[in-house]
């Protein structure tokens, strides 16, 4: 559980241990901690509040006294009751069996802590699959805030396709790629993950198997397993998937879906050439099998632009194709689109309609001033400069610290990831603990492949260069004492 | 189908059915209508392309003759070939059986067309359910842009429960209402709707029954349904939701959860008096049967404040409480929020970082600036004002047309919503579609009751005074000659 925002005040006539015997007492009274809810640590409870262990001691012995804590026989200590001093006569709901039971996965425990882990100031990320703030248009943002100050865009509810002015950009972003796409064949959604829940829910049978590369970003987020999908991963090589394997792979596991990202794959760095593209293609159109293709990162080449996205050869519909603007631009904007065959599209946009009346608007014409006024452009410009400095310090780092046969590695030509395979074996949950202890947060490899326990996600995005020297020299010697 | 966006150019040199020939000779070739995909009627594409028929029906023989389009026996036309003038050898997958495959339901057909028709310039709207966009605070909000300019939001990935600073303001919000909320137990939601979206996946299980007012702004939204579960009506009466019926339903039908808009309720526009929620409280308690409390209307209050939300006389954690600022301040911001036991919210806040990674940072930070700016509250003022002439507008009409027999109603208190009794019965669908001839869309009372086939919910927030004048007269005229 989060431990509580809350301090008592040390200017108070009140002794802090009343206070926090109060605000304990409103917490359980008012219902946010129901009974059967197990408490914080004293540790814990004793950090967050900023005082002594044995002022925490005394504002629970307040409480086990008029009884509405009991401290248990395993240690925890519960809620045992909501009132004060009177023995509740009619207990509230068992929301615990109703957090249980609900259909849908929680996350990986350790994606859950990692996504928590985040937010605590001082940890030093070296997996963040996201840019850095000091990489983020913040002063252009602001700019374009101001000038949308001129233009409110629409408050009340959207087009159920989203913003036509966006739509329209999109399209012509996309004509540019290759890609054919009106704009009532796209759907804006609120970033590519969303895209992926709509796909789950509004698409598939339960029971359908989903392919996908092994390893893949598809494995860290439970979206298709919770609507009751199976994942299949297909193996990859340097050149990205093996098309020769999909059709059998389909067959024997019934695949209803190819899920890929060809272009600066997460977690590999891996860009699918473009022989294979068109083998992919070729494959899957024969098979009847759809291609969903995830092109969030195609922006973030750093030597040369990736080839054209598998959506760009498509003729026969084959392919859903979906980007974002997270990976480029803000995640915090949460603006992504999809597009593909236009009934496909109505029936998404139809769910998205059910699910959050459509994206914020807000969001959404911020999203086509960036693109509109060629700030977007600019910015990638300058970012891939950035990220390329950062790759390379990266590298070098990684040479200094694991380059004595501690792992291994190859050169991603654009992207965040640097797929780092250690040469020795630890306990994956062993070195994320480890590395937390110490104050560095990774992304340990099993989240994007159950059996890749020897593997890292380095990102050269998110830390600072600083921190990615230091960061890594400590994961080094981490690693060498396991 | 959606029509396309696209027009033919008159001032080029390529006649216009060549034009219109090459533009869908794209979206076929391009995968956009794929094989088996059914086009608009050539009325429908003469009127969007804006040419005669005529035209469209050259254009339409040349695709047929280069062996793309086939005319159906049943009259349609269809796809039948992604390549000019030669025979696919490989058929693309068949989408259509994806779009019929998904697990998740389609929204009623009404709800479509009523979702589609509200982005038809010139239809007037007597039953949406938001304000009108002259009521929306479009200056301020401008002004509000404008120092967001000065503070731009964390452009990153958002904390799982929301941006702090809004919680902060929303607990306080909350606490001056009754209710005790602290900001770890506030989760920050795209909309009342996505708190219902992540509830149905997250607390229940597949095949559980919740209970709802009867009629219910939930039966027009298949979120429960697609999630698994069923709805079960409890009668209403002029104090709301009948508490001793609570009990005998939630046995009888094994109900998990109690969905209430206990204040300005949607449809009806009641408020359940302070005693009827003692009851119901206690009842529920009693009964370990959880509420979900929905009160996006709240403070749309007329003619004097409600009685306090469920939620503030909860003191054993029975009640999630659920609002949005959609419905007073900007549906486009789409920001809500919920609170409840704080396992509960965990929960909630993990599976919303599984479907989106958040909310829009730009609009919580946008809705923070509302509520700490004094913005918010000046603006409801005057809000409470215009809504009030609007009220007493539409009650006056409804007397003149409606007065002499034709239909019944109440006079709310508060929202937007007067819930229309016709005494006479007119199939649902044949007036839906008589009034949608005449340029009227309405929200025909079925679709917040299976059984309310002689109800229409009436909105006074949307349609202009005169709008809601003359409409109101022609659906008289209708309803008369039925
Ligand atoms: C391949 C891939 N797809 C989708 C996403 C989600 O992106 P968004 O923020 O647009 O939802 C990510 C982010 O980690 C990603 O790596
Ligand atoms: C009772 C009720 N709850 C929830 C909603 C959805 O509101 P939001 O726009 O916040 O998702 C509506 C809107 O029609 C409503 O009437």
């Amino acid at each position: 559980m989060e431990k509580p925002l809350w301090r008592p005040d040390r200017n108070s006539q009140i002794p802090l241990h009343l206070q926090i015997t109060e605000y304990l007492r409103d917490k359980i009274a008012g219902g946010e901690w129901t009974v059967g809810t197990r408490l914080p640590s004293q540790r814990s409870l004793a950090e967050s509040f900023g005082v002594n262990r044995s002022t925490v001691v005394a504002a629970l012995g307040e409480l086990a006294a008029a009884g509405m804590i009991e401290g248990g026989r395993g240690g925890g200590t519960k809620v045992v009751n909501h009132t004060w001093g009177v023995l509740a006569s009619t207990p509230p709901p068992d929301w615990n069996a109703y957090v249980s039971a609900g259909i849908h996965y929680p996350n990986l425990p350790a994606v859950q802590e990692i996504n928590r882990s985040e937010f605590h100031p001082g940890l030093l990320r070296l997996g963040t699959g996201e840019l850095s703030p000091e990489l983020l248009p913040r002063e252009e943002m602001s700019r374009l805030l101001r000038r949308m100050a001129d233009h409110v865009p629409d408050l009340g509810y959207g087009e159920p396709n989203g913003d036509l002015f966006l739509r329209e950009l999109l399209a012509s972003r996309m004509n540019s790629q290759g890609i054919k796409a009106s704009p009532e064949c796209i759907l804006i959604v609120s970033g590519a993950l969303q895209a992926l829940q709509l796909i789950s829910v509004g698409l598939l049978q339960r029971g359908s198997t989903v392919l996908l590369e092994r390893p893949s970003y598809l494995y860290s987020v439970p979206v298709f397993q919770s609507a009751g999908m199976k994942l299949q991963g297909v193996p990859m090589d340097e050149d990205g998937l093996r098309p020769e394997l999909v059709a059998p792979y389909a067959k024997q596991y019934g695949g209803a879906l190819l899920y890929t990202i060809p272009t600066f794959h997460n977690p590999t760095g891996i860009v699918m050439s473009q022989q294979r593209r068109n083998r992919l293609l070729e494959v899957c159109q024969k098979a009847g099998l759809p291609i969903l293709e995830d092109d969030v990162y195609r922006d973030l080449w750093l030597d040369e632009p990736p080839p054209a996205p598998l959506k760009a050869g498509d003729s026969s519909g084959v392919v859903l194709y979906m980007s974002s603007l997270s990976k480029t631009l803000s995640p915090g904007l949460r603006i992504g689109w999809i597009t593909g065959p236009q009934p496909v599209i109505e029936r998404l946009a139809d769910i998205k309609m059910q699910s959050d009346y459509g994206s914020s608007a807000f969001s959404q014409r911020l999203a086509a001033e960036c693109l509109s006024s060629g700030m977007y452009e600019a910015h990638m410009e300058s970012l891939r400069t950035k990220l390329g400095l950062r790759r390379q310090a990266a590298l070098d780092s990684l040479q200094r610290h694991f380059g004595e046969g501690l792992a291994e590695w190859s050169i991603p030509n654009g992207g965040f990831y640097i797929w780092l395979k250690l040469n020795r074996t630890a306990a994956p949950r062993k070195l994320f603990d480890a590395a937390l202890k110490q104050g560095i947060l990774i992304n340990p490899g099993h989240l994007y492949d159950p059996e890749a326990g020897n593997r890292i996600r380095i990102s050269y995005a998110y830390a600072s260069l600083d921190e990615l020297e230091s960061g890594l020299a400590r994961l080094a010697e981490i690693v060498a004492s396991l």
